[in-house]
């Protein structure tokens, strides 16, 4: 029976899930709705299109929705936190179609600081499978602004955030190295990608900033291809992620990684960590619909099936 | 007595100095004519406007003009080199008034690999003028691309790149750093410029990629202001460019270091230097100018006043 409706909505994309009683999903859409790129009529427009013909049920959504800008802005919840407090710090919006929409606060690291608004709930899907996770884990979500977080009994208790996407992004489209590349050219060439992570890992402490630059000198050479350019930055700066978030510690000193979030990009990173030395496990998909669920769940949002009301 | 006309053009701009026959500046003048930005007529009309009214006169040049999409392509240089290998090694272009225009040869360093195009003539122009420095030094040029050379007995045996000033441009302009801060904001402010340097320096081994994103976290918190990022942004770049530079090395193990380059920019690094307990000289000013002067002199492309030809 549908129960829930799930939203992931983010910087430049839209996801909706329908849940069943079990928090199982029965459907799944997707639009490139955006906070920032919103349709005519806004997020009430955008959510009554996503929705449409779906049962009435309890919606909650978590990411950016909920940031300055967003639906409605939520205070960032602090750390140490856990899927109860974030349970208990939901606020909500009225719809247009006069039914609240709940929504999921971000987390803030005041250690750091750093934030992060949509992956708490990532994190919480995962680990809400998988007890080992929830014990001891360092949660690696890449993406645009990857997070390292690292989990304690089921507890968020730190984490850190590197612009690895962003800027291999900007630098492909914006800088003198991308000068001449393809702009539909991809960083899908595994072995010229290993290159790029070797070429961190050989910095040493110097870091992948201090080495960047030789991407133009090889071009110029020759030795490196417009093709095979994006996959060596792709390879240089999620190595420089690794290099930088490990620095100092030996793979025993870091807590078993689960890698949460698109599979290609996740095999991607495991394959990088692994020349650091660091293996790496890929959680479970659609973490996401899962954390949400979890936490409807936790606020006592909906009623369950027996067997999930017991987990 | 007017002898010799030196360019710097360079991808941006273009700057034409007029010397007397014994190196003395007698005139300058600039134009915002890059090589990727000539005036109608290209490069013989930003010529001829540039050098209007002055006597006819031995021309050279350095910078970007000799690069793959210059006025003509000029072969890198190998390392090491002095100014008699640059001079021997001239290339030249005819202009549409009939007389030649001389061409610098750009420098790579092939263990890198890395290459250079205009600060070589900078380089030259700087340790012709300091015979400490021409004997053991790290000739740091900072810009877009800062250089970091070394120089041994007179020779460039050494270089690397840090794309640092194109990397703040980046992040000021396009990423989620820059959102909310204004187009003319500057980086002038001393004290938040350290904040940055610090930032980086407290990061150790892991650098300040892994330190970035606090910027954003900063600023949702109101602990850095729209004015206060450019600083704070410059600040953590430009520690990274030196701890990069640096890396496992002790001060004592570090060269002698002259700054060359635009003074406000150089006095910058030099304060940033000391926070990583590194000491900096200011180079004479005009390294490209004198630069040039050398290396026509060397290739006896001009007749020079005595007190110069000892030199």
């Amino acid at each position: 029976m549908a129960t829930l409706i799930a939203l992931d909505w983010g910087t430049s994309s839209l996801r909706a899930y329908l849940l069943d009683d079990g928090g199982a999903i029965i459907d799944v859409r997707q639009r490139p709705w955006g906070v920032r790129n919103l349709p005519d009529g806004g997020f009430d427009a955008a959510l009554a299109d996503i929705t449409r013909d779906w049962p009435r049920c309890v919606r909650i959504a978590a990411g950016m929705i909920g940031a300055r800008g967003g639906w409605h802005e939520m205070a960032y919840l602090d750390l140490p936190t856990d899927v109860a407090r974030v349970a208990e710090s939901l606020g909500e919006v009225s719809a247009l179609d006069g039914d609240p929409v709940h929504l999921v606060p971000g987390l803030r690291d005041t250690q750091r600081p750093d934030v992060m608004r949509g992956e708490e709930t990532q994190i919480l899907g995962a680990v809400a499978r998988d007890p080992a996770l929830s014990a001891n884990a360092t949660l690696l979500l890449p993406g645009t602004h990857s997070k390292w977080a690292e989990v304690r009994a089921g507890r968020v208790i730190g984490f850190r955030t590197a612009m690895t996407g962003e800027l291999y992004a900007l630098l492909l489209q914006h800088s003198i190295l991308g000068a001449g590349v393809d702009d539909d050219a991809q960083a899908d060439d595994a072995i010229v990608f290993l290159r790029g992570v070797r070429e961190t890992r050989a910095s040493g402490d110097a870091g992948a900033l201090s080495r960047i630059f030789t991407l133009r000198a090889q071009w110029l050479n020759g030795t490196l291809s417009p093709t095979e350019l994006p996959s060596y930055l792709s390879g240089l700066l999620i190595g420089e992620e690794i290099r930088g978030m490990s620095a100092g510690r030996e793979a025993a000193d870091v807590s078993p990684i689960a890698l949460v979030g698109d599979p290609v990009l996740c095999a991607r990173y495991r394959k990088a960590l692994r020349e650091f030395g660091f293996s790496a496990t890929l959680a479970p998909d659609n973490a996401a619909a899962h954390g949400l669920w979890r936490i409807a769940v936790s606020a006592g949002l909906i009623a369950t099936a027996s067997r999930e009301a017991r987990a």
